[in-house]
């Protein structure tokens, strides 16, 4: 087997190594493809150092067939196709008020334990999720992220008819965008980078460019003053904060889906003023990735046209080069053999 | 009839005046009771001004009969006892989203019109509330600021059994406590005011001083671990902004209550990653003000305790000044007679 170690320092190492039969509770893996997250990217600059173990495999957004399965599990056989919700639930903690996909003792597959970039790879029986033989093995990478946009949808009640504001439009936020326009909402994306707005305007979304427009009043004009119903963050900056609670309509719903790494001002009185409401939300749960599964093997989004670049494993630095001096890209995929 | 006129610069002055004859649609009231409110003390420091029309009667948390009624009105005769919901909703923008008690062209009456603090006072019939006889008109001063509390405990759906953290023990807070335990809730209210630390140990509310001790801890304690299902923001202060995400557990619901005028720094990260609900609540709904009279007339909370000093209509002026320099008390009731 071939295993792409991240050796730390913007550095990997493909390396032959023989593979592991899997334990008892586990599946083999043969992954087929591997998508790159932001997450990966960040790591690959030094983030989340004290969660690996270098040198280590990293990667969560895969498609794979069964190679193998350990003692004790049922339902899957060699051949499946599959995705892998990538979370490991530790002991409970009464904190955690039984969310068990968010709880104190969560380890993230990929992060804090070995990931998808190699071409066999163990993971417990229980994250798998089937793919029907419709869905494509590329698109299948695809669900990872997409179940995130469903979970992000579902926690933020998206009704047919509502009006919805997605403020940036990085791989997250399109799919988010996607996946509200298919629950009959009336969506709008905010994004700053001109090649972000041309593919978000070919996917025949509305959007808005607020360094060059006045977002409010782009809003206003989008709902005929009605303002935004739900509004997700997803740009995870000051900007899109302040902006978050200006185009909310009065018990608008704002769907926290960015990573704030630091405390930002909000506008707290408008918040009162307006009975807004924000939302966390977090990775997802299983009926999260069944929905995307299902959505994703509808044909009915435009997948295909996010996915910027297919490449080999071996060439995974040159990609991860390419992500950073490109930020108009969206999904950029490892082909994993 | 007597009316006590806020002249600005911290003056009042009393004058005599022939009443008004109520407009059709409008009920004479013959005040009884008129609470000082928190905003009435930012009036008398200088805060809304251009809201007011100087000099203005000011005033919301009102117990009174019905002295005469305009034209047009049914329901209501002399002699009926009564508390006014002081929200005069505007023309519907699109923006409201149907929710009239917070539309944009909403005027709060007693800031944006004259207020109860006059003997004879005209209002919509439409703001009034029916007190039963067996609430004294004292307890019918608090139905205001109770159905505050109430609105609160609602939007943030307490449920008997849960745990909930109150941040700030002036008025609002106490009412939010006292109904959230009415609910069933285990309460814990955390304040800094030796005073009013005292007040809600002697109504058997559990106290945290988080000047003094470790409220994350302090909640640790009081949960075993659960952490707060529900958390009151009502202190209006950054510390009390920090403190908010820190005793939530996942999915906790944290209700903005307390005013913050500036934009303050909020853990978006935590809301994040423990999925947290922030929900804005303001003034009330009728519902509130129904269920704030329901539960004062049944006798289980003991408001009488949170009257600290009632003072005739004339002294007003040192009422004020005893606010100030006290920020232990809590209720301080106008007889206006």
């Amino acid at each position: 087997m071939k295993a792409l170690l991240f050796t730390g320092n913007q550095s990997f190492r493909l390396e032959a190594q023989p593979p592991q039969a899997p334990r008892p509770g586990e599946v083999q893996l043969r992954v087929a493809y591997c998508g790159v997250c932001g997450t990966d990217v960040h790591i690959y600059h030094g983030a989340m150092a004290h969660r690996l173990r270098l040198p280590q495999v990293i990667g969560h957004e895969v498609s794979a067939e069964v190679a193998a399965v350990g003692d004790g599990v049922t339902g899957w056989q060699p051949g499946d196709r599959v995705t892998v919700r990538p979370l490991q639930p530790g002991p409970d903690d009464p904190s955690d008020n039984g969310q068990r996909h968010i709880g104190k003792n969560l380890t993230f597959i990929g992060i804090d334990s070995p990931g998808g970039m190699q071409t066999h790879w163990n993971v417990p029986a229980h994250t798998l999720h089937r793919l029907p033989d419709t869905l494509s093995l590329q698109l299948g990478a695809l669900i990872e992220p997409l179940a995130v946009a469903c979970h992000d949808v579902r926690l933020g009640e998206v009704q047919p008819g509502e009006q919805v504001v997605v403020i940036g439009g990085g791989p997250i936020g399109m799919l988010v965008a996607l996946v509200a326009r298919q629950k009959g909402a009336n969506v709008l994306v905010s994004e700053v980078n001109p090649a972000r707005l041309a593919l978000a305007e070919s996917l025949e979304l509305a959007t808005a460019n607020p360094k060059e427009q006045d977002l409010v009043s782009e809003v206003e004009r989008f709902t005929n003053g009605a303002m935004a119903d739900v509004v997700f963050e997803v740009s995870g900056v000051a900007a899109g904060v302040q902006a978050m609670t200006q185009v909310a309509r009065a018990r608008g719903r704002i769907v926290m889906v960015a990573i704030h790494a630091d405390p930002k001002p909000v506008d707290l009185f408008r918040f009162f003023w307006r009975e807004l409401r924000l939302i966390g939300a977090r990775v997802y749960e299983p009926q999260d990735f069944e929905e995307a599964i299902a959505l994703a093997a509808s044909g009915t989004l435009p997948l295909d046209q996010l996915i910027t670049q297919v490449s080999p494993l071996a060439e995974a630095k040159t990609v991860f080069e390419t992500i950073d001096s490109n930020p108009a890209g969206m999904k950029y995929l490892l082909e994993v053999n």
